[in-house]
């Protein structure tokens, strides 16, 4: 059915969330929305429940070309885990439905679930649900993941208050680099006869990065005991750029980053020089790093540049809302920072 | 990436289910595995929490030609619901990712999520979570439902004893009937420059079964009216004969079931007769009606013929396993159901 009518990028993926989440009534006294968030919630008694639901499609969100089936399942598993972690939430039970197209054998089946099972394994969550059905559009993979966070220590986008300290976890923009490799050597390899892709050396931390992500509990474990509770989080999926903004329109805030703060590991670096890319616009807009940006009140500036582990960095704070999001470059300037991307959840 | 290997239909959708299910172990005391049954649960107190994940993809549970968005929105959301009430639970929280192609604009996805609230409101459920990805291959809607259960409430697939009463709800078949009604009007006017299609007289309800279900709460309410506790129920989505075969291999039963007591309306022998199609293996091998299909015990038949209101029908009862599923048909002749389908879910 051909439609008439306005094109989905006049309204950006924003504009079409909000459109729905303005038509919604709640029934339910204990429903919480996750339009704005990176998880629903259930009010129960001492605690949340929690739910996020991840689809990952063929030839958006992956390219069997490049992504092994098994790595692909632990992904797709972690990508639904890094939502609820982003909540403060601990995961705990999976149901997953994917449209197998007819390319689809048990041995692939088996390889994509043996992936899921193997994160869920490592991750302390229960596969509880596998609902197989045919496709005609190639592989569909829908994961609805469930999890539980104490009623206190739930961590929401909208927390966050001008002059809190924005600090991210890891390091951005790899995985992107990580992905633009991985293409690179799908071109070469239609274009010539080669059979084995050439990544050249050292680039394993990017590819690892694009093929097989980690949940960041690390993280929320070393907040943890450290007593610190984010007053916001969320899970950069879309590359900050992105997540900063969606952190900052939730908390009603603008936010001022500092480039030379954004935490960019040696192997990006490498692989964009390689490439002859900006890595900080992989950091900017790259996506499918799942690492963690959250809000600290200033108080505990201190503490935590002292006591912080390599792994976590502070990189700027929260300001009020009619600054908009900018960027300290490094030639002392400061600049707006576009909200691109959004095209991928 | 080709693959090689077994193709799935030697196994099968049954067999790929259980042979991921034999391979989980539960690490959370609470979950309860879905993989034979409507949907998972997790034990929470006094009570379930239900989890249902439905995955519609067009070319395979629609055909954007004539199911139109509105209608499809609310009846994902119904085979959804329909999941979480054959758990004897009710559906409370839905969240909603859409995959959405090249040819969706504003007004079609807002079509789709209109459908989506209306059915939310109907069976008072909220919608928490609405997220949008990109797609190149089509429309796909993946549907997390959760609902409640009282824990001595829920009713699973393999409750079910030999000698319990088999009954089912509404009538049978007539969603296949108004799709293949939907399918033979695509073709006429693909082959003619006809622009209006012609259902014939008197099929509203056919048509309307296949393009706008409703989930049998009223049944749910009938039972807990007279203080009914089915031992088994399960959702009848792909036809009688796959959920007779469902529900005995969970109860460890066979059935035998009365051709004559099958309930078929007349809308769907008169769509039937005029297509020249067999109602009873619509009946069987159909798929979309969310019907509920339960045993009771035996003690309760008299009961039930007298007081069951007329959307409920006795069709036959539980047997030993190794009797396995069979029809006495009109003739006399007792006939073994084959399982097909499976292909749908």
């Amino acid at each position: 059915m051909e439609q008439q009518g306005m094109p989905l990028s006049k309204v950006g993926i924003n504009g079409l969330i909000a459109r729905i989440a303005n038509n919604t009534a709640l029934k339910h006294r204990a429903s919480v929305l996750g339009f704005n968030d990176d998880a629903s919630a259930v009010l129960d008694g001492s605690k949340y429940r929690l739910l996020t639901n991840v689809l990952f499609l063929e030839g958006i969100h992956f390219d069997l070309i490049y992504h092994p089936l098994k790595h692909l399942g632990y992904k797709a598993v972690v990508a639904a885990i890094s939502d609820i972690i982003a909540m403060n939430g601990c995961a705990e039970q999976v149901s997953v439905s994917v449209g197998l197209g007819q390319r689809m054998t048990l041995e692939s089946v088996d390889a994509l679930m043996d992936g899921m099972l193997v994160a869920c394994k490592r991750y302390s969550v229960d596969l509880v649900d596998f609902r197989p059905v045919p496709s005609f559009t190639g592989l569909s993979i829908a994961v609805a993941m469930q999890g539980t966070v104490n009623r206190k220590n739930k961590v929401s986008r909208n927390g966050g208050k001008p002059s809190d300290l924005l600090c991210v976890s890891g390091d951005l923009g790899s995985a992107l680099m990580g992905l633009h490799l991985l293409e690179r050597e799908k071109r070469v390899l239609k274009s010539n006869d080669l059979t084995e892709p050439d990544f050249g050396i050292n680039n394993d931390y990017v590819l690892e990065r694009q093929l097989k992500p980690e949940a960041k509990t690390d993280v929320v474990e070393t907040l943890k005991a450290m007593n610190l509770l984010p007053s916001a989080m969320i899970n950069v999926k879309n590359g900050l750029a992105s997540a900063l903004w969606d952190l900052c329109r939730a908390s009603r805030t603008g936010c001022r980053v500092h480039e030379n703060k954004i935490p960019l590991h040696q192997g990006t670096l490498k692989a964009a020089h390689e490439m002859n890319f900006n890595p900080l616009i992989a950091a900017l807009n790259g996506g499918d790093d799942y690492e963690l940006l959250f809000t600290l009140p200033l108080s505990e500036h201190e503490r935590i540049t002292d006591e912080f582990p390599e792994n976590i960095r502070a990189i700027g704070y929260l300001t009020a809302p009619e600054l908009s999001c900018r960027m300290m470059n490094c030639n002392g300037e400061e600049i707006e920072i576009r909200e691109i991307g959004g095209e991928k959840s």
